[in-house]
């Protein structure tokens, strides 16, 4: 499931799984309701289509997200939060509270995503 | 002090700062206690001396860390948090629990770090 991990280290692991500038973005996106591959394409930051996929497949491999079927032909997918994908939960939340503190101009948060909590986006049984 | 950012988001905009694999390893490296170029080198995991060196600009350009002359001649720095880089600890808290959380074996996390708060790293005055 995992690739190769430069250490032992926690924080640099996760930073092996998604330390580049799309990954965490992708997660966002369906954290904010969004499951569909032209729905995640027409998200607020313009990303190549390539690009989206390679995302996708990633947090897919690490377990983050998983496919569901939602059409058989032509076979469609939507992409839904696992719990592990949900538990990044706070991973966004820190990175937003620190942005608003700091970057001027920032988005509020809206409170599904400020005070929820991972078990919030838990697959529903 | 920032570059253009993606969108207002303020996870976007976090990511179009240190949305890599290394930054935040080096923000990591400083926040234990390391900070010297050499003793930056010298971490768990390899990093080139052109990338850290890439890194290092880059948090100082954005405000995170400040070099201190420590030495007149010849012409030494080291590389300390500033109060926004200190405020990035719960960032690396949520990414490390997360981790642990998720990922086997990976490195206990010491109380100092763990049970940390970002004013326990602002500057002396």
């Amino acid at each position: 499931m995992y690739p190769a991990f430069r250490s032992n280290c926690p924080i640099a692991s996760a930073l092996d799984l998604f330390g580049d500038k799309w990954t965490l973005v992708v997660l966002r996106t369906i954290f904010a309701g969004r499951h569909r591959f032209g729905e995640l394409g027409g998200m607020a930051e313009p990303i190549a289509t390539n690009m989206l996929a390679d995302r996708l497949q990633r947090l897919e491999d690490f377990g983050l997200i998983e496919r569901r079927v939602y059409s058989e032909r032509p076979p469609r997918h939507e992409y839904w939060l696992t719990p592990r994908g949900a538990d990044a939960l706070p991973i966004l939340q820190a990175m937003a509270a620190w942005s608003q503190q700091h970057i001027p101009d920032r988005w509020a948060s809206p409170g599904w995503f400020a005070e929820g909590v991972p078990q919030d986006f838990y697959p529903k049984p």
